[in-house]
């Protein structure tokens, strides 16, 4: 065994691990080897892996010392890119390089560029703009609203939450009309857009948001299988009201449509295209 | 190499991998190493792994070929015990024992004897009484209602769920009373109450759950520091409140509190005490 081979013993409980992993040994790695990496990791949600694939293509090959790792889950495809090298400026120039061609071709479902979570970059975004979000959700049973309180200091722009899980809250609460679930059923856009409405003008705050769907394993029919999801979202100017179709299973599906929620609020708060999709 | 080693791949999706170790990985290197092994779990919250350590102390010793596993999470500390042996019918016996005089000295804080998660065990319960529930959350943000629909046809004991924030929406949502927020504050045991009261009487539920905390992590104070959480159970013979501390971070603070939240409310159903306390 070499007499310089450092051995570093680091605790077992995640936290601890991770906190003197980047205070103490990253630090003391990069020292000892002399070595530069820069990392940089550009998160997507609404496409799928190949999509971003098939636009991406080899672009990689052509940066020096980088590699581009697609990084996969039920909320979308984080594209982390790591670029090493001894001569610290190359190494930078690269990664800015990378970091330019790969959002000029997927930038379109880019929501941020570093780690946050979609619910902080949203939190962020209804903060700055004093906006007051009121939520209304039906098949995600609360999910939307918890990773909106996941962030802390939420209560400056999270005014409140409507579970909405039988027809009759969604009457009593949001002021849902009956003959419209009877007409359109709960899972339509018609009671989608209003329990948005609905949310906003109860509570009054700036922005309702209604989600509805089926997130299964039962419910599903032949016209609306499980996985069928409506998403609206109100502003005093209007509302805006989407239809979506989620595979896999119940959590898959309550994840995506709490993670594709957040997004259409992003989106249609930023005046952005309301459908995330990546330029032909 | 010996010729009669099997080697077994695996696809590295989690769920794929599972489904075929249990179907098939499990039964084949039974059947061939012609070994039994018994295992079974029993799930425990409200206390931790030292005082279970404490009551339990060295009785797997006395188990022959009997392993006691302490698994603790943030909402509990499972008790998996695993017995292995070639004679099926002794092993069977032993697992049988240790089963036994585990209940005996912590069968108090036990709340499911398998894998199945709180929210399982209380959507069961509600489901064979025919209780319909409705919850108002405050500190959680949604993280007691998503548990609770988690769960598959949870619609058939989930009424709805307020996601009171504000203290406006505790006002107008549950009809608590804006005095008794201002006298005892919104984290108190009295607006807890009204809160519980409230999800049930607005919603005609036949149980409310109301909780009410600070996550932090800002928001604490002297007197009431971050963790401090009152969750209260409403049915129409009376209701019951507790105050409780909880350690830890913000998601921490939220998942035991959503955890005890609905142990609290399966001890109510149940006519248990209301504490999860170990015998002395």
């Amino acid at each position: 065994m070499h007499q310089d081979r450092p051995v570093i013993l680091l605790p077992g409980v995640p936290q601890e691990m991770e906190a003197l992993a980047a205070r103490f040994v990253v630090p003391y790695l990069r020292e000892r080897t002399g070595r530069t990496v820069e990392t940089f990791t550009l998160r997507t949600t609404g496409v799928f892996e190949s999509q971003l694939h098939e636009r991406i293509g080899n672009l990689p090959v052509k940066w020096p010392s980088a590699a581009l790792a697609y990084l996969p889950s039920y909320s979308g495809v984080d594209l982390r890119v790591t670029v090493a090298g001894s001569d610290a400026e190359q190494v930078r120039a690269v990664a800015e390089r990378a970091r330019r061609e790969l959002l000029e071709r997927v930038g379109a479902v880019v929501y941020v560029e570093s780690h946050d979570t979609m619910e902080m970059v949203v939190g962020r975004l209804l903060h700055e703009r004093q906006l007051r979000l009121a939520i209304a959700e039906s098949c995600t049973g609360g999910l939307l609203a918890k990773k909106i309180t996941d962030v802390p200091g939420s209560s400056q722009w999270f005014e409140r939450g409507f579970v909405t899980y039988s027809n009759a809250a969604k009457v009593q609460m949001l002021g849902v009309s009956a003959t419209d679930i009877e007409a359109h059923g709960a899972v339509s856009g018609q009671v989608c857009e209003a329990m948005a409405r609905g949310a906003r003008q109860v509570s009054g705050a700036d922005i309702g948001v209604g989600l509805t769907g089926i997130a299964g394993p039962d419910g599903g029919t032949a016209q609306k299988p499980v996985g069928t999801v409506f998403i609206a979202v109100s502003l005093a100017d209007g509302d805006t009201v989407r239809p979506y179709r989620f595979l896999g299973g119940r959590s898959n599906i309550r994840e995506r449509s709490a993670q594709t929620a957040l997004d259409l609020l992003r989106r249609r708060v930023l005046a952005l295209p309301l459908d995330a999709r990546l330029p032909s």
